[in-house]
Formats: C-alpha cells, sequence, structure tokens
C-alpha cells in the first residue's frame, strides 16, 4: 500500500485507502510524540521549505516541528521577506525555490490553485499547507485522525458550523469526511453559505439547532472577524447568539459527542470558553495530533519520491 | 544540588544556592565556547520553542546559539508572524505551542507577568526572555556571571544608573545582586525612579556622582529614546550631561571598577563611547558570557523535567 | 593553493587563482547536489549567522541551503527583527554578534562597503551577500561557475544590459569576468550608466543591438521598478522596447550564446518570457549553481580560518 501521488495539494484527490494509509502512519508518529526524545532520523540529509506567503503560527510551526522530529532540514520564506514584493511572479519564485532542489516544498497560500500550480511544474513534492478558500489537506487528516482515535470514521454524524463560504477547513473536511462513510451536515448563516455546496458529499441548513441534533461531532469553524465590516453579518452578538456554540446547544447532541476547533478561536463568538475547555473538547488534541499527522505525510510522501527516482 | 522549579521565570524566585549553581554551570558552558568545534550533544532531540512577542536581536540570537549548541531543535515565533494578530488569547495560544509538546518555551512580552501565567498553565519549562517592565532574569544572571569572574559579588558594590522606572534589566539586577550578598545603589532622574524600589534592596539616589564614589561596578542603562517624547525627560543632552557615564565620571569609581551595558547602546546618550570601548569595559563580555549562561539554564531546567518525569 | 582572506568581501580583492580555486572546488559541491542525500558533515558543530539588513528572498535562502547542506548551524537575523530599529550602530551590532562567536557572518546590507568595515572589526570570518550598489560577489562567482560549465572564459564575450549604475551583480561580473580573461561590454540607458565604468575593465555603450552582436554570454539585469519613479527612465514600455532582451534582438549573438540574469526578473521589462525560458537560458541553472558556489566558499574560507588559528 502506498500513495499514488508524490504531492498533497487536496483531500479530493485522495483515495479512501490512502487516507486510511495516512492515518495508520501517523498512529505510529503519534507514539513517537510521546517518548521522552521525539526524533527520529527518517528524513535525515532532506531538506524541506516551508513556504507561507500568508500569516501563519500554529500551520507553519506545526510543520516545522514535524520536519525536525524527522530530522530533516527546514528553510523558512514568509511572505514578507519574500521576494514577492519585488513583482516576481508566482511560477518565477516557485521555479526558484525548486532550482535549488530541495525535497519538499510546503505552501500557504491566499490564493486557490496556487499548490496544484506549483506541483504541475514541480520535480519536487508539494504539499498544501492551505491555499484561500479551497482546501487545507493536513487539517482535515488531523481532525479525521483525533476523531478517530475516538470512534470509527464510518456511519458518524459529523455537524460543521461556522463561516463555511471562506472556510477551506470546512470543505476538507466535508471531503474527507464523506469519503471515508461519515455523514456531514453544515450549518451557518445564509450568507456565509456557498450555493451547492452539498455537491461535494453533505446536507446543508441554516438552523443550527436542528444542525446538531444527535451530532457525534460538533466542529465551530473561526469566524474571521473582518467579516463583519465586509457587510456579511449584521454583528459579532448576533452571530454569538444564532449560531455560537454554547453548552446549552451542545446538549442536543449525542451524550459522547465531541466538540472541535481547527483555531485559533475567538472565545464567545464561535464558541463559548467553557465548551471550548470542557470535557467534550478535542480541540487541543488537534494540535497535538497535527505534529503527527504531518510527519506521516512527510514519511509517505519521501517513500514516493524514492519510488518514482527508482522506477 | 538542583533547580526548585522547572521554569525560569524571576530571580525573586531562586535561592542564592540556585543562582550559585546556575553561574557554576555556565562555566563549564563557556569553556565550551572556546573550542573550535562549540557544539555539545547535552539537548539532542530536544525542542525549544522562541516565543518573542516584542522585537529583539540579541536576547533571541543569544538563546538561539544557546540550544543549538546544546544540539536542542529551535523553533521560532515571532509577534509579527503569529496569531496574536488574529486576536488569539495568550493563554489560548500558549495552551497551542505547548499541545505541539515542545520541551522548553522561551518567552518575551511586553506584558508583565505574561511568563508566570504561562508557567502555571503550562506543562513544558517556561523561560522569561523579558516580560513587560517586571524581570530578565538570565540578563541578570549574565551580568553576574560576568562580575563574578572578575571579583567575588559579597560585599561588592554595584551602582546601576539610568531609567530604573521601565527597566526589568534593573529589577533583576537588584533582586540577583542583592541576594548574592552585594551592595546595589540604583541612581536616575526622579521621573525615572520608581516609589519604593528601596524594598527591592537597594539604596537609591539622584545624585550620579555619589552614586559612582567608590562603585566596583557601574552599569549602564539603555535610555527608551521615546521616553522623551513621552514627557519623561527634557532633553538627550540633559539626560546625557546629568546622567550619562563619561570617563570624568568613571574617575570616582574604584580604580579597578568595571562598567557594563545590557545594549543596545545609545553611544554619546547614556555612555560615551571612550567608556563603552574603555579598558574597564565588560560590555562584549556581557554578550559572549549570555550565550554560556543561557546554555547553563536549559541544561539545569532539562535536568528537572527529567528528574520530574521519573518521579 | 588556499585563499588568501579569511574573509570574503569583494572580487575586487580575489586573485584569477583563487576564483578558479573556488570554481573547482564548487565542482565537487555540485556534484553533491546531484545526490540523493544533500548534505555532508564538512562544516558540523560552525555557526553561521545571516545577518540581513535587506530583504531578500533568493540569496538568504541559497546560503542557508548550503550551510545546512554542509551541516553548521544557521542563525538568521533580518532587519525588521533587529535592534537597527533601535539605533544602534552597525559596529555596535556587529561587535555584538561576532562577540557571541560565531564561525561566520553573512552580511547583506544597502549600505556600500559594510562587510568591508565589519571585515576590518571581525574576528570571524565575514561573508558579503551584496553591499549597496558596490558588489554582489557570490553571484559574480555563481555566474562565472554557470558560464565556465558550458564553455571557457577566457575569450569569452560577454555583454551585461541594464541598469548598470545601480547594480552590484554588474559590477562583481565586470571585475571577476575581466580579471578571467573575458572580454566584457555594458549597455544601458544614458540615465543608467555610471561615468567612467570602463576603468573596471569593460567597454561601454547606449546600443544595446551593436553590444549584443557576437556575443557568447547575454546578461539582462534586473529593472529596479521605483528607478521610474526617481526620473531614471521615461516609461517600463520605453525601456522594454529600446533595452529588454527578446528574440529578434537576440538573433545577433553567436549561435550558441547563453542568457542570464540574476532574479528576480520582470518579465516583459529587462526579458521577454520566450528568452527567459528559451533553449538558451541558464537562468534556473543560475539558482542551482549558487547553492555549490556558496557551499565552496563557507569551505574554503573555514579552512583558511583553520590554517590562522593553527599559525
Amino acid at each position: 500500500m502506498r500513495l499514488r501521488s508524490r504531492h498533497l495539494v487536496a483531500i479530493a484527490s485522495l483515495e479512501p485507502d490512502e487516507v486510511e494509509l495516512i492515518l495508520d502512519t501517523a498512529e505510529s508518529f503519534a507514539e513517537v510524540g510521546t517518548r521522552e526524545i521525539k526524533k527520529v532520523p527518517t528524513l535525515r540529509g532532506k531538506t524541506v521549505v516551508n513556504f507561507f506567503v500568508e500569516p501563519s503560527t500554529r500551520t507553519r510551526s506545526s510543520f516545522e516541528l514535524a520536519e525536525k522530529r524527522l530530522s530533516a532540514d527546514a528553510v523558512n520564506f514568509s511572505a514578507n521577506s519574500s521576494s514577492f514584493v519585488k513583482g516576481e511572479t508566482l511560477l518565477d519564485t516557485a521555479r526558484n525555490l525548486e532550482a535549488m532542489v530541495p525535497d519538499f516544498i510546503v505552501i500557504r497560500h491566499s490564493e486557490a490553485g496556487a499548490p496544484h500550480f506549483l506541483a504541475r511544474h514541480s520535480s519536487c513534492s508539494i504539499i498544501n499547507a492551505g491555499d484561500g478558500a479551497h482546501e487545507h489537506p493536513t487539517q482535515a487528516l488531523l481532525d479525521a485522525f483525533t476523531i478517530r482515535r475516538r470512534r470509527p470514521l464510518r456511519g458518524l454524524r459529523v455537524t460543521i458550523v461556522g463561516d463555511i463560504l471562506h472556510s477551506r477547513v470546512a470543505r476538507s473536511n466535508i471531503l474527507l469526511l464523506s469519503k471515508m462513510g461519515a455523514q456531514v451536515t453544515v450549518c451557518g448563516p445564509p450568507s456565509l453559505m456557498p450555493p451547492r455546496i452539498e455537491a461535494l458529499g453533505c446536507s446543508a441548513t441554516h438552523d443550527v439547532d436542528r444542525s446538531i441534533e444527535g451530532a457525534d461531532v460538533v466542529m465551530a469553524l473561526r469566524l474571521q472577524l473582518e467579516r463583519m465590516t465586509r457587510g456579511y453579518l449584521p454583528s459579532l452578538r448576533e452571530y454569538a447568539k444564532l449560531y455560537g456554540l454554547d453548552s446549552r446547544r451542545m446538549q442536543r447532541a449525542a451524550p459522547d459527542a465531541i466538540v472541535m476547533h481547527p483555531g485559533p478561536m475567538n472565545r464567545g463568538v464561535e464558541i463559548t470558553g467553557d465548551v471550548a475547555d470542557g470535557e467534550r473538547s478535542v480541540i487541543l488534541e488537534q494540535v497535538t495530533n497535527g505534529v503527527a499527522v504531518r510527519m506521516a505525510v512527510l514519511y509517505l510522501l519521501a517513500g514516493e519520491v524514492e519510488r518514482e527516482a527508482a522506477a
């Protein structure tokens, strides 16, 4: 069993057995993360360029930790220090990065499709760390991993609440969870729901209480506060009241339901503090698992590259 | 002999024997720094997150060099690239960093108390790299180490001149040096002296010439130039004339007195170039010693963590 | 055979045999760059501070990759995070960096002469990564290396087109290529040609078509777009028409001529896309070779330091 591509650009192009492979491999790396020395020599001598054209704390550092735990060398690029300010095209910057012959480029970009574009033109492995409102595949994989450690994905009822329209996390999660046999419902205000979202394999509603009814997993999405100033929302207070996860609302979920959030959280807006910190919350487990899942992705893609080189 | 905590957040909570232990350990690492290969495998496989929410060149790089010389993996966070811009709370960011299971978090923060706050909530070791106007414990330790290499701390007369009010360096130095038996005098313009500073264990005066009289160590503090625009000071020229260290003023000190400055210096303001570069100056020794002292702190705290884990 | 200095601050101070030594050494490192594991233990335990006081993507990352492939530890400083914002002088910052006892400081600075200044005051090796409009020696070395892999430098006809006035790349290339026996012609608009440039060892013209006639190598320089707003140029369209490299113009060059550009490119301004991506272009080879050449420079300078230490 192996991955079919040396890139990870979208959940959309993964088969269910590839998802299983990544999640199973992540289990081994999660075990490494509990040892006193969390480092393995797996990718010694390999180089990863972390090419972040959009600011990020947790995803960049989660990748960087994963790289260092695998003994790879990490070189960071960020938008501010990049030559994008000098007007170079993405393709030229990517070709330049690639000409330095790294083994991986991890890219976050504000434009949907940027990682696909690179993968088409690149001889090294491309990993999408979030592209515009399109996909964030490692986030969906770490979410699936976190859920699967609690219960099987097949048949599970998962509800995603919030700004579905702008959320690459929602998109990747819908694709991955429905692919693995879960029933996904998305819920948000009419102005923040994309038309025809059901085509991704989920059901959609504006009624948050009904959407949570009996759910095994409830995932709140981060609300980009600038949405309000752009007229998507009347007020934060209104949003919190109508769509925020609070303990009263969570009573509608299954008795053993878990609560997730991709972070960073706006406490008191999309989720209340008591729910975020409560017994059902697996929000910090998501963060911990992110490192293990990214180690698994790097490890498996490295294997693909070697296989291609040997062929 | 060991440290009593796995955190280093304040000089205030160190006992004299712990200070001695750190300074003695730093001697060994200072010796490592004179070898052709300055790297030891002590912290191989350990991860340090350098979490700097306030800009810093020398402290961040001094820690990073210390970490790399101990073979630890260093991951840098800075305020600009952090999700603080996205409105997350310090506690949530800290919990997230900690959920990635680093071994150490080195934190610099503009708010006094931030490292204490983290230490209370964190399962990894927290090292304070400067919090607001509160404490900068590794600076005080490297200052004490630098002085101690020249002469014993007990009974030494140390004068600290400048903006005492806003200086975490002054505060940590007063606490550490008085704890170790030195007599500390602080001196600065009335607008830049905190009330009741004597409670920390020093004497205080506005008369700079008298404060330097017979001193074994004279430490000039950096003057934050923005203090003037905020009305604390009439003019730089006035400050330099009244409180700047110059060679004439230094003649009042003990014949073998040394001159210190935590950097970066405003030459011609709080210190003249000839004093900064003169025979009595140990300013660059402070920088060199900073790496050794930070290696000692990391090494000793790592021991504490192991001890706790074994218990 | 060895280098005569432990610094690399300018092509002007290299002898032809030293250039040959660097280029020959780079051949070995270029071979390392084709292996599956591109890392060698040559500089294990050595520390390099990358001190970039002017933004840079490719040069900083090329150096960082070179350092990591040699197993050195790299610590990055950039202008934004540096204490320059706090008003410290270059000399004081440099002394501070040096007091932390790194083995190398790689410096990029907007002021011509900054690396010389550091080298005069520094006990570690200084490498100039570009200083103002003065020199960019590793760029010229990688350009020479790229050309030499195609044909011998002696007697070669090289034309450099563009903003000669502000280009450290042009200056270092003229010095290096003329030193190695090539005939260099520079060409640009009158407002962007320095007076007496011929003194560096080249001929100069404003007639781009004649300058390219029979050339073996044509190098287009990046046009800093802000030149226009400062009145050096009437319009981009005008510049592209009069001085841009296009396929029609390239027909005047030797049949096997190669095209170079130091990047980042303004496609459609100083070079057309079809020329940049055409068969004659070695622009991406330049990037790849940059890592090997910088590895060679670091390796050879480390040898000088050891020799001095042993002496």
